[in-house]
């Protein structure tokens, strides 16, 4: 029997992840070779897909660092409501722009203008995700026994990223490389110190 | 141990959510970049795309919109069946429709014909989502506790959604801009008045 | 805690819903416009996007049929084994052929190959249908309250159902038209009698 | 109530089986007829697709060996922690770039570097899948009924498929034809023996 008055996570989680699902495997398709390759053009071919290669393994680490994120964070949820929902899709928006933007940075990644747009979709995901974070803290729908300063601790994390994801774009119209270097410090940040971060969530 | 006799709903949830999770993201495909950009034509491409990207986002809104809905009235259904499934499917069939009607009005926004197809679309799904409410109402499938009043006061408001969205449909042949114009008219009113349809289901 | 010895259904229903989730879906980008639509050229582009739309809403058609009733067998199933998952793969390889299909007849529906592969594809996903409910009765893997009769009423009219779609591929070689009459007829089979079809899944 | 402290395997689960789900159903869209086919080139259009279909046809087999084998082993899996969430990331990856080889391949199935890749991306899959198999081994994650020995069984299993994809793709330097004849190797050696692999699975 379903309890009707706490409405279960279950399927924003569901949702989410096929949305996440989606977003993740359809920028593979922009790996494709562009004509059908021969004898002499194979390698043209295949170097022209080296940046899209690239940008597609980043962007792929960070839609999945926040998916593992998602995840946590579910887990620790009492019930959802209706803001929930509209605060989850709200991040899902911005996390359906990243194809967007893993397409432009792969055709022409030294346009500044590129790198731009790529640092804004990732800035305006993980702002979602603080928001979505910060009304699950403030509204009390997370599981008694969890610590709720492990959360403000990641949230503070999530600011510095928020403002590496800034700067990137900002960044991009003196120079894409320093962009490109500061796109690569965010994945760093969320994966080095794992060990310290699921410490924190085994002690919850 | 699965009840035989009652189907439970979580498969149709599944699936509709599977459904509604692609439809909204594929929409986002179509705000590729048509060529490789180059330092010159950078602008004129991501220009050519802001017509798309608003038509994007105002279906993305709308499927939200009617999955939120989706959402909040599975959960009020005791168990699924066969009539159910096919009112689901029937939903579902429209909504796939919905990426079409995207690609149409972002391609070139200011044709009526464009207009006309985008309202019908939406039309036929919102008039496919009130014939699936009536014959959950109908059908004694809501759980007892549920006030069926409630989704009566729903059921008129959708009606409302209903006309505007015929009314935008036909005065596309007069002016796509009324037609703009009053396809936001239904998200807002969606919107705006959440807290008080919410507090509805609190009731509940 | 899970129970190791009974493999529960609930994984295969769910990856087979998102592969059949993604196949209905994913058709409906066919229904692109080719070009960007002018005043002058709308109607035009419209027009050649009619045989496009019919064979998606008849596609859309015979694999929710399929849907309904692969849900309605796997509610039945007590628990999975390793030969059910392969029997349903087979299933899912020659559904997922469907949009090829379907495509196919979409891009130019008098050339009478079009309807041969459209139906060979329908004659396949029945087949494997029909394989895997065989697997199903033979291996005693329904719940024990079920009534086997009502799998071997189905399984019989899956029968005809086969023969009609094989029947519909020979038969383009005289007339695509009676071919194209013929895709009608299955659809109708199974969506006419659907109240008796019901009434023996309530007596189980 | 949720357990909070042992995180369940079922979202992980949902996740992979949406994007292989989607990998495995995206690859058909490259199916599809090149041009409209006429009377005189239809045949021509259907031939140059054979390459393009067995192509589909043998990734399609071996992303289903590994969903199944992904299936088993979660199937036995007590709960998930962070490391788990990783590797099986890390999987998908992997398996993400299998279209991407399957278009290449299928594109110019004479070419050595099409081969190589292809070879490549399923030594990748294949290797990560091994990665992950060993962490629940040693990491004590297995249910405590479950018996290591099979799993160890499988892994020397899994070396030699890992042995055979890296000289199909060397070896395609000498000859594409014996990269080919190795590419069906792997999924013969575990579907003929399957009934000994399933008799395991049984004693467990």
């Amino acid at each position: 029997m379903k309890n009707i008055n706490q409405i279960p996570t279950s399927r924003i989680e569901a949702f989410s992840d096929g949305v996440i699902a989606i977003i993740i495997t359809v920028m593979v398709f922009d790996l494709k070779l562009q004509e059908i390759p021969t004898d002499k053009t194979v390698w043209n071919e295949l170097i022209k897909l080296i940046p899209k290669f690239i940008s597609y393994a980043i962007s792929f680490l960070m839609l999945s660092i926040m998916w593992v994120n998602h995840h946590q964070l579910f887990h620790q949820i009492k019930h959802t409501d209706r803001k929930l929902l509209w605060y989850s899709i709200h991040l899902l928006f911005w996390m359906s722009a990243v194809p967007f933007g893993t397409n432009f940075i792969g055709a022409n990644p030294l346009l500044w203008q590129a790198s731009f747009f790529y640092g804004i979709i990732f800035f305006m995901s993980a702002l979602s995700f603080t928001i979505l974070r910060n009304y699950v803290i403030k509204s009390n729908l997370l599981h008694d026994t969890i610590n709720k300063q492990a959360h403000i601790k990641i949230r503070n994390k999530n600011r510095v990223a928020l403002s590496i994801y800034l700067l990137a774009s900002f960044v991009s119209l003196v120079s894409v490389y320093i962009s490109f270097a500061l796109f690569l410090v965010v994945p760093a940040m969320y994966f080095i110190p794992e060990k310290i971060t699921y410490s924190n969530i085994n002690e919850l």
